[in-house]
Order: structure tokens, then C-alpha cells, then sequence
């Protein structure tokens, strides 16, 4: 930084001009604050600015010399009054100035000492005994509060007499203020360059001190999850969520600058993209009033098609189950068959059902419609659709899994990147995946100085060689089937999980290959068929399917990707293989009845890219409102 | 558009670069033909071009002249082979060209006819007898396609020879081709100015002509509706694809400009901001099993906590259908008294059957997340809490009403940007509205103009006039007052709704408003306090509040916004006023009895948006995949 000499009096020379933002009249400190100077350039200008208490300590007035003569050392934080003149000193303080005794006495009775830090201040202001005879001269003091406005990572001290504004009112963690005043150069520069002498304040938040989370300094952050409400207003959180917002731009700038369409996927959805987790389901009054239709019908019928559903859901895990363990190929193929039979009952069923509810109800569609909708898992089969029109499409948005678990990377509700490309292939997919991350990487090294040297000093402190080197070079490349090779030479490791072929590989696996071995990203392509969803192109060896993981350091699976089954045999025997329910794939089918074309796509986790990028760990600190199992409370 | 004369000779100039696209190696329509010259400058280049074709007609070879003179007439598309040489002239097609008598057998057994439309042709070659003795020479034809990618509205013609690729796969509509050759100028300029002259087909993407839904010419946009996988693929929908993505990123380059956060906000939530509409719930299937514990209480309590809960709905119908007829005030101060009386048993019962849980149920968080989650409503809340720590912020993401109701204007899931400020009041979140407002046309005019030009020829001929006068213009300023008066004063319109003071305006009031009286866009603000939600910062006279929308011409109200309440007493007492849950706003209450600011904001209804730019009427045609009551089929 760039030190300004005190010759270098900037009432000489042009001042910078300092526009408050448009919409509040207020100015915002990353304005004030984040420029080479701290802001010095500014002194003498006058500004309003907002935001909340982060520190803050009350200082007493001090006695000002009695004489000129300067013997009485001045405290740290001192204000030389005189520069300003003593017009705004009042008699009260004018005569506690003059008089040591009645100074003697206040200290006495508990309305002394400096340097206090914030909150027991106004206690102690509340417990002095009144004193009926003589009216007690006021408590005059002065404030100094840290205040940030969540514009950068950079604070400013706001200074403010007593004979402003209460500083009880102001000192507490998480205070709101709004306050005008002039902004000067501090008598002494020690951590702040510039601060701002407050003369009006024009709001005031309060803080209900014992209930307020943050009341406490350095709160953790899992402590923090439980008020996300608040938790921005911690440097942490806030950063990481300027932090946040630069890869989401940083996303749009990407893909609009290559051509890409912005298209937006629905999240009500009947499909199943994956097939592997388990869903959301999503019901509005109307589709519950149907429900009762539907037993009501089933009663009359005398099949209970629930409980033949449950049956072939049961069927279902089982058949999970043998090809987990592998351990028995013909009890595998009788399930299946087993399975098959139940889930054609199933349709035959439905099919009774719907032609029953057709008579009850002048709305089929509505009754349609009222089962089994979900919340999506993937938009990559519906921007498929778009791709095969369009060209190349993405989107940006949230997606759902109902899994019930406390990884630190999983959360119920997660955005995610997905793009998809017409006319391209695993390779071209490789490449844009591997493009669009390094961009975003450069992206926030670019425009994110201060903040990421935060992250440095506080999360990861190789944070900057680190994504230095990632985005500059180029991820390992290996089959699924070297990875293999790879892991199954390790000798100084014991994994949990023995290898199978066409087996996905685990976190432990991932973390050994990344962490240990390569220390870098590592792009894995060709992956058994069982591993990957139908939609993966088959490759000439009906074994393994184009599609590719890129796998990064501490985070793993941070981008999936594949090119897309275009033949329509084969997406029709994958489904069946998979025994998927082929009728909700109809509109799928369709697109690749008609003008099929080689696509491929990939789906970027944006929230471990923000983990990738910051060095934490925990999705949840991540994400502004984190919704996981049994954790949804606002 | 400036013509270039054939004296330019493009190949002595220095050609432009033809960049293919990075990810898939073809050439987009858009960088060959979206230009001033309509890609005259490419002739001669070799491309890979890839697309649907959109209409198409095969062209029988005809005779060449059989002598140099030039006195048969060429037809119209008929490509001069002569300039190409002989030599990928088959000796099939030499025979033909040489014995008119063949031609003449073959017309007649239904080979011949020029410039017929796709298709049919496919019939006839089939239907050609066969001619065992001597074998029949093949059908000699040239296949004109007019493909698009998607990448611009131009589409570019492709010559594809029967020697090269049967006609019959590449003729119908829909048709996916990736097709490699030489950018030719047509012997005669017509409707094109270059051509592609095809000599290798990479890829065929067949069409099951009598299945696919865009065989036929021109189909309906309602009938479009029912195929959200193939409609992109029309010019129309496509057009409006691209426009709703610019309008995206105009969203984003708006907001990033100017300093504001990106926040993605929860899907799934308990909080109801709105408290206006039907919401959508959410189970997964923990959640599913804690509601069968739920009722198996209910019964051994003997209290049945759904029966309760279903009268609280009940007296709630009442309490609102009271509030609108304004009949009996009363009447409406009993029914709410006993509203209040019914909630409180429907709060004393959830407790107790809570408090059961608990004794069942290891995991209390799962027990009270699994109950009353719902699809957002509005983000509002939860970005505002965000606000008041970080500033200003905004979020686009998709937003849920469960209504049945067959609107043109509303479907289950539309996408909202919403914007919050701290520090602002309901003047700032006014002009940052109209700012934003007018930076979406003007993106629009600005980048999409090929676009538009396709919007006034076949949508609203008046586009380009109707959004320029927007943009540099203002709205008209009326308070909700103002308005009331206008209209009442209004004599040549009976409205079927009558002024109620309290009530929000209609839709027919609206559109008079702006359609008949001010042909322009209206701000209404300073509503009566019933008709907007209970965050609407109160006004001091008591009765309204500090809220606002933007209604447009055409489409109605665009944009709602305000300034949010920040006194907790008030939003306490507006909350009871309104029988909301309070325990489901406690950590919003929190957020001020904090560190209150004076906040203000607004929400854009995203594909209104979209349908004001394109002149469209109906948001089904402007979703990418819509979903309204009983409309969800993939």
C-alpha cells in the first residue's frame, strides 16, 4: 500500500469525488475504504454513512491540561478538542474540566476509567446513585465504533461524543447506525488511516444485548449456522458471500461471453435425472384432495395399489442391494425379473385408477399432474432439450436431494451450473468444464483482492498459491480404469472399500487420489456404465459410458459431466437395465425420436466450488439459508 | 443493410476469421450470418455447420442444355454444375442428361416436378416401380434445407446432393443434420445471400414424420405448449428465448454494476411472506413417516389437532370474505375474536403433540422441520436479513403459487428478481426500480436487435416504438388515492368491480388505467395497509403504507415493492392484525429487535418482463417449461 507523506496535505490537493451509492444517500465504505490510500484522500469531506457495530469501546473524557503547556500525556484515543474550537463543549464539561475534585468523584462512584471495551459501560452508567440534592453532571464520554456495512472487508472507526447520542445505545455488537459527519485523519495513524467524527446520527438499531447471537466475540461457525439470519454480519460469512457472489457472476460473464442461452429449469418436475437419491415430493392443496380420491378408488377396487407400489419399492432395494454386493448374478436376475412383473402390475394398476378417476373428475389433467411430482435433482435431460434447439444453453439454479445425511458436503438444497452443448462430445465438455473453472478461479483473483487476503490470513493461508497453480495448469487426466491401476498399487493406505470394477469410486478413494497422490484437480473419464446415469453415451465397448468427474483437492467431486446417449436403442435398453419407469422418460425419448444430435453437458456444484475457493469446509457455511435434514427453521 | 457489389470480390479482399465454436467445432449460424453483409465476406470458406431443418424441397436434376447456346431457361434453384466441372457428375447422371426419353419415362412413373415442398417426396420414391430387367437409375435430386441452430433468428440454406445423402432422411421438418462443405454465393441472389454447398454429412437425426408435432407448417402457440422439449425449435419460441436470456443478464450486469450482492435464496421454507396465496407443500419421506407418528398421537389424545386445524381454515375463509364484502363490521370483529380463540387452540395442541414427539422421537429438529414446509413465495424476508448486513442485494430464482387458476399472467413457478437495500426508504426502492426497469429494454434494443426485428414483424409491429418511448420516458406518478379518484371520475366504462377503499385494484381497473387513460406505465404507491403484506412499512396516518407497483400496458402490475417496516412494535401488531403464525416470523422479529435499518426493495415478476418486451400474452409461451395447476409432464 502505497504510504501518503503528511506533506501530501490533501486539502491541496484535487479531491476524488465521492459519490454516495444512488439509491441510499449514503456512502458505502468499500468507496471510503477500499482504495490504495485507506481513504486519506477523503479527509475533511463530509459524508453519511451506514452500518453495524463490530467493536466498539467508550473512552471517559479526559482532563485537558490545565495550562497550554502539554505535560498531561494525552490517551491514545484522545480527540484534541481544541483544533475544533469549544463551541460545541458544553458547561457542564467545561466546569469538569476546570475542577480535578468533582472529576476525583465521579470516578468514585463508578463513571471513570478508559479504554473499557463496549457493554458493561451502560450498566454501570445505569447503576450510578442518583444524586437528588446536586443533579449529577452527565457521564461524558466519547464512542469509538467499528462499523462495517458488508461493502468490503475493511472497517471504519466512527467517533462519536456523548453529547451526540447515548453511547449505551450505540456500543453493543450489531448495532445499527446511520450517522452524518466529517471524515478525518485520526490524531495518531495507528490501525485506521481515516475515521469519521459523527456530529448527527440519524438512526439508531438497537441490540437486545443478552439475546443477540453475536453478542459474544469470534462466534464459531457452526455455532453461527443456527442464525443465518444474522451471520452475515460476521467478516467470515460476509466475505464469503462477496466471495459467492463474484463466481456467480463470474458464471453469467462466462457463459454469455461464449454465446451460451440462460435458460431456466423447472424445479416442480416428474423426472428423475439420476435415479440414485431420494426426492422431494411436492403436493398444493388441490393434488391432496385428489389423494383422497385415489383410496377411495382403491377401497372400491379391491387392489390396493399403494400397497403394490410399496411392494415394488421394496422389490427395488433389494435389487440395489444385489448389485452393491455383487455377490449373486443369478438371484440378481431372478429380483429383477421379480421386480419387472411387480412394476407392470404397478402400470396395469394405474391405468384402472386413471381411467376411474376420468369418470370422477371433468379435470384429467389435474389429476395427472397431482402425482408424483418432484423437486428436481438435475435439469441437464430438460436443458438437453433446449440444446437440441438452441445450441448451447446453461442454467443456474437450485436443486434437491431428500437424503438423509450429515455430510459436510451435502446439503437438501444446492445450487448447481449445468450446461449443455449440441453437436459436441466428452471431450469438447472436458474442455469447457475445465475452462469455465479456471475462468472462475481468475475471476475471483481478479476482483476479489481484499477479500481473498482475508481468506489468507483467516481460512487457508496458501489460499493464493493455491488456485494460482490450479488455474494456470491443467488437471490430471486418467481413465477410471488407471485410477484403478493406480489405487490398487497404494500400499502405505488401507481403504474401507475394496475395488469392484463398475463400482463408483468412494470419497475415501477420491480424497487418496487428489489429496495424497497428485496434490492437483484430477479429471476422470470413462466410468463403468453402473456408476453413471442412463443418459451417459454408451462407449464401443458396451462396458463404460463418456462420462467424466472433475475431482479437486480437500472438496472432491466438484464438476460431473458426460457426453449424451444420442441412439435411441440404446437410452431405451439402459432403461430398462436400470428398470427405470419408462413412461415418465416418454418426453426424453421424444426429443431423441426426432432430430437427435451428439450432445454433451456438465453440472458445476456451485457451493463446493465456493468451498474449493475459500478453504472451508462445510457446505452449510457456505450456502445463505443451508437446508438439510430436519434443518429448514426460516 | 449495405450491398456489396460484384465487384467486391470477396476473395480478393482479406476474408474475415470464421471462428468455430470452442466446445464442438462447427461454425454458429449466428457468426456466419448475423452481419452486415449476411456472410457475403465468407464465400469460399469450408465450414462444419450444424442445425434443424425448418423447411426443406427436393429439386429434380433437370436436362442440362444440350448444346452451349443458353437457351433453355434454368430453374430458379437450379445450381450451375458446370462451374464445379464434371467430375462428381455420376455416369448415371451423364446418361440422364443425355436421353431426354429416360427423363421423360421417369417423370411419368412419378420422379419427376420441380420445387415441390418436403416430404411427399419420400412417398413417391418408395411407390417407383421396380424395373428388374433393367435395373432403374437412381433418383437424381438436389435437397434444399433451411436450417437454424438457435444461435440467431437467420436461417442458412444447405444443398445437399443425392449423391451425397438420401433426400428422404434430410427433408422433414425437425431434421438434426451436422454437415460439412464450401459457403457458396447462389448463381441468383434471392431470398439468400450465401448458401453452404454440402459434401460430407457427418450426422442424421431422423424425424418420425408423422409423430413429431412440428411436421406441420405454422402450429399454434397454445398447441406448442404441450411440447416444451421441441418448441424452442420454432423461430418464435426461440426468438423469445433469447430475448428472456438477455434480459437475464441484463439482470445481472444491472445489479453487479451497481455494486448489489448476489444472494440465492431457499426454495423450501416455513416462512410465508406473502400470506395472499396457495402455497405448495414439500415431504420427503422421513418427513412422510414423522406425519404417520403424527396422527397415531392425535388419536390417543382424544384432541384431534386436524380437525382444529381445519376449522381455523374455515373461520380464516370467513374472516376474508368478510374483510371483502365490508358487509357487516361486527360480524368481522366476532369472526376474527374467534379466529384468534381457534389459533391459540391449534398452538396449545401443537405443543402438546411437540412434546410428545420429543419422548418418540430422538431427533426434535427433524420432527419440527418435517412439519409446514412450503415452496417460497417471495424471497423478500429472507433477502432482507441479508440486506441488513451486506447492504444492498439482489436474487433471481424461481418462486411458487399453488392457485388454480387458468391466468394467462400466472403459472405455479415464475421466476422473481428481488431486491433489497439497506438504509433506503420507498422513494430510493422507486427509482432503483424504474432504473432497472429501463435497463432491460434498453439491453434489449441495444443487443438483441435481429431479434426484435423478428418480434415486429410477426408479434407487435409496434415494438420498437412502444419500448423506446418507455424507456426514455417516465411513469406517471399517482398514489393509490389518485388512482381511485381517476377511476371513479370515469364514466364510458362500467367496472364490474366497485371502489372499496382498502381493496387492491383489479386487473380490469388497472388495465384502464394504463391502457385507456395513460398508455404508459403507471407507479401506484401509498396502498392501503389491507391490501399488502404485513412488512409494508405504515405510513403515519395510520392507514396505509409505503408500498408500490409498476403496472404496464398490456401486462399489468411488473414490479411490487416498498419500504419494509423496521419498528418491531408495528410489525408485531400487524402481524395479530393480520392472525398470522407469529411463531413462524420470530426470526424475522429477531432481525429487528437487532440491529434494525430502514429497508427497502422490490420484486420484478421476471416473465412478465419478458412477455412486455415481446408483446406476447400468455407467460406459458415465455417459460421455458411451464407448470400451472395440473400442467407437469416432465
Amino acid at each position: 500500500m502505497a504510504i501518503i507523506t503528511r506533506q501530501q496535505d490533501p486539502q491541496l490537493q484535487p479531491q476524488p469525488s465521492l459519490l454516495p451509492f444512488k439509491y441510499s444517500h449514503r456512502v458505502l465504505l468499500k468507496t471510503l475504504l477500499d482504495r490504495q490510500d485507506g481513504g486519506r484522500a477523503f479527509a475533511g469531506q463530509r459524508v453519511v454513512v451506514g452500518g453495524w457495530v463490530k467493536t466498539s469501546k467508550e473512552v471517559q473524557k479526559p482532563l485537558p491540561p490545565p495550562a497550554p503547556a502539554a505535560s498531561v500525556p494525552h490517551e491514545e484515543r484522545f480527540i484534541d478538542r481544541e483544533k475544533k474550537g469549544d463551541k460545541d463543549i458544553s458547561c457542564v464539561e467545561m466546569l469538569q474540566s476546570r475542577i480535578p475534585l468533582i472529576r476525583s468523584i465521579w470516578e468514585v462512584f463508578g463513571g471513570g476509567g478508559y479504554g473499557r471495551s463496549h457493554a458493561p459501560s451502560r450498566k454501570r452508567i445505569e447503576s450510578a446513585p442518583p444524586k437528588p440534592a446536586t443533579p449529577p453532571p452527565p457521564q461524558l464520554s466519547t464512542a469509538y465504533l467499528l462499523i462495517t456495512d458488508g461493502s468490503c472487508v475493511a472497517s471504519l472507526q466512527v467517533v462519536v461524543e456523548s453529547s451526540v447520542a447515548q453511547p449505551s445505545n450505540l456500543l453493543p455488537t450489531g448495532t445499527c447506525i446511520l450517522v452524518e459527519g466529517q471524515i478525518e485523519r485520526p490524531a495518531k495513524e495507528g490501525k485506521h488511516v481515516i475515521e469519521l467524527k459523527a456530529d448527527k446520527v440519524l438512526h439508531i438499531g438497537t441490540v437486545d444485548v443478552d439475546k443477540y447471537p453475536l453478542s459474544k466475540k469470534r462466534v464459531p461457525l457452526e455455532m453461527l449456522r443456527d442464525f443465518p439470519q444474522f451471520r452475515p454480519r460476521t467478516t467470515t460469512v460476509a466475505t464469503v458471500m462477496r466471495i459467492r457472489n463474484a463466481l456467480s457472476f463470474a458464471t453469467h460473464s462466462f457463459f454469455n461471453g461464449q454465446g451460451f442461452l440462460d435458460v431456466q429449469i423447472p424445479i416442480i418436475t416428474t423426472t428423475d435425472c439420476e435415479g440414485f437419491g431420494k426426492l422431494f415430493q411436492v403436493t398444493g392443496l388441490e393434488q391432496k384432495a385428489d389423494k383422497q380420491k385415489l383410496s377411495t378408488i382403491h377401497e372400491t377396487d379391491g387392489v390396493s395399489l399403494d400397497i403394490v407400489k410399496a411392494a415394488a419399492k421394496e422389490k427395488s432395494n433389494i435389487v440395489e442391494t444385489l448389485k452393491r454386493t455383487e455377490s449373486n448374478r443369478e438371484a440378481l436376475a431372478a429380483a429383477v425379473q421379480d421386480l419387472r412383473k411387480t412394476n407392470e402390475l404397478v402400470s396395469q394398476l394405474e391405468a384402472i385408477e386413471k381411467k376411474n378417476l376420468k369418470s370422477l373428475s371433468s379435470k384429467d389433467e389435474a389429476v395427472d399432474a397431482s402425482r408424483d411430482l418432484f423437486l428436481t435433482v438435475s435439469g441437464r435431460l430438460h436443458l438437453e432439450s433446449y440444446a437440441c434447439a438452441l445450441g448451447n444453453v446453461y442454467s443456474f439454479g437450485p436443486r434437491f436431494q431428500a437424503d438423509k445425511t450429515d455430510s459436510a458436503k451435502h446439503a437438501s438444497e444446492m445450487w448447481m451450473v449445468e450446461v449443455e452443448m449440441a453437436f459436441s462430445q466428452l471431450r469438447d465438455a472436458m474442455n469447457c468444464a475445465s475452462d469455465y473453472f479456471n475462468h472462475l478461479i481468475m475471476y475471483v483473483l481478479e476482483t476479489c483482492h481484499e477479500d481473498m487476503k482475508f481468506i489468507a490470513k483467516r481460512i487457508d493461508n496458501a489460499c493464493f498459491t493455491r488456485l494460482q497453480q490450479t488455474a494456470s495448469g491443467f488437471p490430471e487426466m486418467l481413465s477410471y480404469n488407471e485410477v484403478i491401476d493406480i489405487l490398487r498399487k497404494v500400499e502405505d493406505k488401507k481403504f474401507e472399500t475394496n475395488f469392484k470394477s463398475g463400482v463408483a469410486l468412494t470419497a475415501e478413494h477420491l480424497s487418496y487420489l487428489v489429496d495424497t497422490i497428485y496434490k492437483k484437480p484430477v479429471m476422470i473419464y470413462d466410468y463403468p456404465k453402473e456408476a453413471k446415469p442412463f443418459y451417459c453415451r454408451l462407449n464401443d465397448n458396451g462396458r463404460t459410458v463418456a462420462a467424466f468427474d472433475l475431482v479437486v483437492p480437500k472438496v472432491g467431486t466438484i464438476i460431473s459431466g458426460s457426453q449424451n446417449e444420442e441412439r435411441i436403442n440404446i437410452i431405451h435398453s439402459r432403461i430398462n437395465e436400470l428398470v427405470l419407469p419408462r413412461e415418465k422418460y416418454e418426453w426424453y425419448l421424444d426429443l431423441h425420436r426426432n432430430g437427435t444430435a451428439k450432445n454433451s453437458g456438465f453440472t458445476l456444484r456451485f457451493d463446493l466450488m465456493v468451498l474449493f475457493i475459500t478453504g472451508l469446509t462445510n457446505v452449510r457455511d457456505v450456502i445463505p439459508f443451508p437446508r438439510s435434514y430436519g434443518k429448514a427453521n426460516n
